[in-house]
């Protein structure tokens, strides 16, 4: 199988919009669980950036478990997310939720994810298996490991090899956190496949205070990067807001991360434009 | 929401090609996993006629956990099972994976699938929500009673009542069976939800031999029905060997359903080809 | 392994008190989650007695999550349960706790039962393993079937081939339920070991009105006999009220097993002193 | 509740022959799974000392889910435990299994601990909690956190406030490890409760080669310690072989943590013999 260690014994490295996940560096990846306005997704877009964050997050079609919950802006999500790119700098992922919109979302966006719950939707690993962007595909909430695997062969032998896989919690019957984070599928994952492995505490805990030290302890487990829920204002969130760091929460994350990779002889990655805004300043 | 007993307290029944899912009888849909063959088909679809199942199942396409495996022979199974429709007069019900399937297959089939892995395909709910064919919508491999209901009336508020919702395991720590049958969802589901309740003893354990008890227990619990696989030669199916019934057990277990079903002051409902061929004899 | 059908192909037949689990009638076992008093306990005894239960239940030492939950009367729930066994004539089973109860415990009750949180307490295992009494096996809360016969094994080994076990639902992510009822763990135990199997449909649900469906589902999947909680007051009761039937829905019940058994040409097993009474009558 | 911040808004501090748990150093517990032999004992002893663990732990008495697996040596494991220690300064934790152990065991080693499968034997919680030594509690397999802490609730009512708890992973569908690390557990117990936490990498994952990620992320995660299988010849262990590090790797591990540590601005906590030997030096 081509995401195997056996059928590729060096590790991938993806380029998302000239951030490298996987080259050694830890790539934070924040923003809004839900696009929601122009300004929401401009003010979180600038607060991660200044942060330090790499790459921008923010979800345009949310999969909802109720047809009648807030379900995403859409088309103009979309719009909001590129504005907050050329504001930034940063690039940006956002999620699909069918065949049908990969083409559209591919045009926009710089990596496609696809959620939890399309883990094993055939059709969509199919469709962005032939799209000319990276993706970043979550682990199914009742997926092994091996499952998982499975799921980004369906996207490599469809053609396309920059899959970045994103740990976020399984179900289990814990109910004090909304997902248990199987941080050990880490080393696991980084063992059997070349591919980049990034965790998001967000989804897994469900519970901003829980976020920090899951996030270093990512760090420390041996993650490519990050996924973290930043909102400017949790508790009015229309999505998970609980799970949402603040802005202040997020810049002392950051501050955290900087010091503990240091320690393990790595960095934070950056974005192309910041580099050249380091470079210049 | 309109799944619930609150929106509408009276029972509903489904009806799939004349065959009504829900009015109190007991409804057995049998065939094989994948259509692997014309003549495959035509041998199942006979022998579970005659041991007198009501409605006619097996896979055109095929979801499978790695791209590798056998997936389904496409356009060309659904030709056999309307073949096999011809033959017999079941009505036929089969799976459709993505959103761009839902017209072929609405075409040419009784009723549409949505397997365990696209329980929460939203997309995919929609696009069922909009067809004129009633639904069998499975429950996803770690969704909650809540999660199921909420993943049917995506399909409801689209437009499309005709629902019938399908326990077939959950997956737990266990791994002696194949999923763990969650059959308390049976009474749970037609205590809080007017739309008819099915079991699938084949995919909730995956061993033949613990078919026929889980059948009867799913009988005696309430259920409104059973989704069986069976084939003409277990040893070699191309997908659900071990959990697929010989013909013999199954007419070994149809006679035992029957015997059951009265002790309950119910009956195995029949296919309306069948009653015209029962009053004509 | 002693437990297995390898080691004995014969069906054992566990004698309780003078009514035989395992013989191929259906054996149920009823009354309150806890003795709470005489009077409580007298009245369950009686309305169970008449309904037709072969084996009487209370729990005179109580296992709770937490310390200061009500925890059972210890020495005196046992006068009271050997009261109603006087009254009734139904042989008694109840809980012990530690090797230190065992003597006690033996002294007095027909039958001993190890819980849920105790299936892995190897050493109280053991000591049930060295009384003379039937041990009634609860399946751990998150037990493997391999690892509930392993536990079967320690008892068997120890010296008392007398072991009943009990599916009482595993730990799961569903939480509509109070546990998941694994009914196909019954056919899947059968065919492995030669002991008798029944089932707790009051544990595993949690609901009473979710007991009769599973207590029917429970017989027709071919299980040994029931293990039921009757309270004369759910509404008040100290433990488990929620998942306790009423008299009216225990006679109820009774009425629809003993249809069912017929059909599947069983009968529900009554206790010695019925059968004098019945003949005598 | 008295395990809670609520009752102690103050941290624990838990004294373990002289090693203080939860005083904001990192105390690593290490040694074999069981005492086989006074040479293997011996051999592991000096070797963890000699990394810098600040505590030695070993099984006398195992706990195993087959009878007839090796069940440790008893008294004269305790004996080697003990020499052990003698050898090395090294304070020495083992496992009681039931009440009748707790003096006996109390009398010779320096903390007891109580097993996942014993996490809510409540019996022995009220032995351990009548006895004049620390505990450590480990989180049964499928515990939740609040029935965990309900579990040191026992021990602590019962008089006994020095309880350590350890997390060592819990029961859930994946396979691929031999249970999932519940990592998130750590800062969400330290939140509700000021009982000091330790994590389990070596049980939690099965796994020697994802030993030492999980341990540097534990301490990354704000745990107060590890508890890590070390064993002479790990091919050759009477238990958990598969996941016992070797010397190599445990040397490799500890001069990690430091460092990490270092970067937290927390530090190892050494015996005091330790200490004496490194002021000494």
């Amino acid at each position: 199988k081509q995401v195997t260690r056996e059928w590729q014994p060096r590790q991938s490295v993806v380029d998302v919009g000239g951030v490298r996940i996987g080259d050694g560096s830890f790539t934070v990846i924040a923003g809004p669980c839900a696009v929601e306005s122009r300004e929401q997704m401009a003010s979180a877009a600038a607060a991660v950036a200044r942060a330090g964050a790499a790459v921008l997050r923010g979800g345009a079609f949310k999969p909802r478990t109720s047809p009648y919950a807030f379900r995403g802006l859409g088309a103009s999500g979309l719009d909001h997310l590129v504005a907050a790119r050329a504001a930034t700098g940063l690039p940006v992922v956002t999620e699909v939720l069918t065949p049908g919109d990969v083409d559209t979302v591919a045009e926009r966006a710089d990596m496609l994810q696809v959620g939890t719950r399309n883990a094993q939707n055939f059709a969509l690993l199919e469709a962005v298996g032939g799209a000319h962007r990276p993706v970043l595909l979550k682990r199914g909430l009742s997926n092994t490991v091996e499952e998982w695997l499975l799921a980004a062969e369906y996207v490599v032998s469809h053609g396309n090899a920059d899959v970045v896989l994103c740990e976020r919690g399984i179900r289990t019957f814990e109910t004090a956190t909304r997902n248990t984070l199987d941080l050990a599928a880490v080393p696991l994952v980084k063992s059997l496949s070349h591919l980049p492995v990034v965790v998001d505490p967000s989804h897994a805990t469900g519970h901003r205070h829980l976020v920090p030290s899951m996030s270093l302890a990512a760090l420390a487990a041996g993650a490519d990067g990050l996924v973290v829920e930043v909102h400017p204002d949790p508790e009015n969130a229309l999505s998970d807001g609980p799970q949402s760091l603040t802005f202040e929460m997020f810049d002392d994350l950051m501050a955290r991360l900087r010091r503990l990779a240091e320690s393990l002889d790595r960095r934070l990655a950056t974005a192309p434009s910041q580099e050249n805004a380091a470079n210049a300043g």
